[in-house]
């Protein structure tokens, strides 16, 4: 056994031994044990910027006690760890900054139980997210959370970021929807967070410690799910504003007249036009004047109710002088309007290096924070595309690497975010609304809470991980 | 300052010697520092059974920096604290066990902020959960969480058991409805838990942490709660089956033919009959052959949806060998029916004294655990009084006390109780939906947690409040 360490202190990370390794090799077999440059430079990034780090070995483990016997060898060695589902991490969650092992879950990618007397659904946490959606819908069941990832990301990843997406704003996120969880520890014990129940109130939350940690608590290897019956009805509109801060402005009248959309997404003209370029097609002409957009859907059981809530919402978009509304009268047409939406994170990276930014605030704050980003990036002089689930108060905000300099990318655009954040703050906002902090908001969580919060958060990380081993370098 | 304590170890608890009495007289004033006998006994007991504990004073403090500076001198003096809210707990959460001090939240009594544009609430704790709701209500705001006891109970106690309520099934529990806390620590420190908005994944959820955590970590001083808009529209109907079994049965049924009820409630024969009487009248006659009822209520927007509902529902319940059902339709016969329902307890109470259980299992799990009860009465000769929140899977169990011999009640029904727990547990259920461990279900809880589970939750304890002194011998 090595004695040696990364850091040279007795308490610090240890690289994979020779030997360490052929115990891992035994768990999961020789070709679940990938060592090779290409293996690790896949598992060394994810979608955030351009950043990589390599691992020293993938490791593909194939149920519970595998992970558990990895996580033995992990502990007893000191040995990094970092937890990695379908890499569409927008925050450097999944990167292995410390090196060490990836245990990536892509064999954990059966859906154990769909329990349609119970309305729930047992799943492995390496599912695609939007596998598992279809394969329920066919039974006329429906899990809500839809990342825009959702065609790539695992439900466990989901389940680490406690992801949203459009449907949130009706919905709920991901923590809404997750009953129990099944969790190996950093020693490699198993425990269960919760129950199979719709209410508990039987100790300490452990579930919803667990959804939104990140991989930093535990490796999740089961999952419980809530289901509902899926909507058989649903409409769709696009709206467009002649002005961004009307648009905005509009959302939350749009929930004061009574009417909860079960998507009601932002688009400024900028996200539009190139996830337009991006995709190609457009269902409906974006016009000159048009300086930002609304999706708007409605869901339900009953058509007829569902006429009479878009009449009344339309009758509230007429106050905040919105140009011609665009009904989606068919499934293709609605389809091409989401593709619209759903690519303008994945239009923007093929133009340019940015960071994703993924403010939330009360909902009514939005028209103030969408001013508040660009008056800031006039005053750093960065461009930005803004768009995101505005019925939420959720705006993702790109900031575009550009032409920048390395000192503007670096020093000037991080002001830039810091007030923005603080603005966030002010208003009662935080800085992650969906993405998590990974690595890349690390350095902005001083703004969000206080030395006693930060505090009680890393003394509950040790509570779970008190060698530190569990995705290291995230969160805290 | 004393140095005397009462296990005699020199960090267990010391009473509260006569210049830390007068630290706190100063602090919260003469007149909120109560030490005679009457104000102890109203302050040393809740709901639960005939149980009294005296606390050596009660303080009614009027601020968040009064409750730090409380919190601080029992910090440094190892005073033992439990807080108090309206006192309606089931479980025993407010019983000052190890004497001490309790702080009564009586005068955090104020609605701070009803924000209409984000559809948010900020509240101190002490509020009465249903002139919160009434208030909300008047504003066209709904704010769902409707424990039985919310005529009295405080929305501060809500938050700490993570209470439901009928409106559960279709509206979510408390920590569904939590948006951000103001926590005192053991140690006087003030945090705030999250954000005041509807998505965040921000570092670890402390928000969720909190709430159900019965007062173990933490006192909430202000809390930030979701609402929407109140239904304008609901229909209610009372449905009596042949048996008690078929009626548990059509509860799945309900909700697999598409409809979500907004209440979902069941009471075998004997609690409509104790609740008949309790209350002095009935809106509709109790036939010789109902052996059980469901109240089912729909409610929303679209009154001919909630008509189409109710027949998809009927035509449900036809299958279940239901009566004749009785559709409520005026306001007044509503009330009376959701009066008999929501006094069933009470009605128990008044008779005997009993224990309360507050079982949850996935619902369609229901029948088999009401014929799990049944089962185990008749072996360990108690009678049960079954009802509640079907839809939930939450079955409240009344065991009488009635004439049973000091032994039968402490040791035959305890046995008694531990076998339908493990049933519980074995169907995915556990033990608390929405009352809280407490005091009084405290030895069970080794039936659904593992060792390592438990140690986790300590663990977590320890984090918050390493002295151990805010509300000791509960939960864990």
């Amino acid at each position: 056994m090595t004695t040696s360490t990364i850091a040279g202190k007795s308490n610090a990370f240890r690289p994979i031994s020779a030997s360490c390794m052929a115990e891992i090799r035994d768990i999961v077999s020789e070709s679940c044990l990938l060592t090779d440059e290409s293996a690790l430079r896949e598992h060394g990034h994810d979608e955030t910027e351009d950043l990589l780090y390599l691992p020293e070995a993938v490791a593909l483990p194939g149920s519970t006690a595998e992970v558990s016997a990895l996580m033995k060898i992990c502990y007893r060695e000191r040995i990094p760890v970092t937890v990695r589902g379908g890499g569409s991490g927008l925050a450097g969650g999944a990167l292995p900054v410390k090196g060490g092992l990836v245990i990536s879950m892509k064999r954990f990618d059966r859906i154990l139980h769909i329990d349609e007397r119970n309305f729930q659904v047992s799943t492995q946490p390496g599912v695609v997210t939007e596998t598992l959606q279809n394969t329920l819908k066919e039974m006329g069941l429906f899990y809500p959370p839809d990342p825009s990832s959702r065609g790539w990301s695992f439900i466990g990843g989901n389940v680490s970021t406690n992801a949203g997406g459009p449907k949130a704003v009706k919905y709920g996120v991901v923590k809404d929807h997750v009953l129990n969880l099944e969790v190996v520890l950093p020693n490699g014990e198993i425990i269960w967070t919760g129950s199979n129940t719709l209410k508990n109130s039987t100790g300490y939350n452990l579930t919803q410690l667990l959804v939104g940690s990140e991989g930093t608590l535990g490796v999740v290897t089961q999952i419980v799910l809530k289901l509902q019956p899926y909507p058989t009805h649903n409409l769709l509109m696009l709206v467009p504003f002649h002005s961004a801060e009307s648009a905005c402005a509009a959302v939350a009248a749009i929930f004061q007249s009574g009417v909860t959309p079960s998507g009601l997404e932002f688009m400024e003209r900028n996200a539009i036009d190139w996830a337009v370029r991006y995709v190609g097609e457009t269902p409906v002409p974006i016009r000159e004047e048009d300086a930002a957009h609304l999706l708007i859907e409605v869901d339900g059981f009953h058509i007829d109710s569902l006429y009479a809530d878009c009449e009344t919402i339309t009758t509230v978009l007429e106050r905040y002088d919105c140009g011609e509304i665009f009904f989606a009268d068919d499934e293709a047409t609605k389809t091409s309007l989401w593709k619209l939406r759903r690519n303008v994170g994945q239009a923007v990276k093929s133009n340019s290096i940015y960071k994703e930014e993924d403010t939330v605030v009360p909902r009514a704050e939005l028209p103030f924070l969408l001013k508040k980003v660009k008056d800031t990036g006039s005053k750093y002089g960065f461009e930005s595309v803004c768009y995101g689930h505005a019925g939420d108060g959720n705006l993702h905000v790109n900031i575009l690497r550009g032409d920048l300099s390395e000192e503007a990318w670096n020093i000037g655009v991080t002001k830039g975010i810091r007030e923005i954040f603080k603005y966030v703050k002010s208003v009662g906002g935080t800085i992650s609304g969906e993405h998590g902090i990974g690595l890349v908001q690390r350095p902005y969580l001083d703004i969000v809470f206080s030395k006693t919060e930060m505090k009680l958060m890393r003394q509950i990380k040790k509570v779970f991980d008190p060698r530190g081993i569990l995705n290291p370098g995230k969160i805290l």
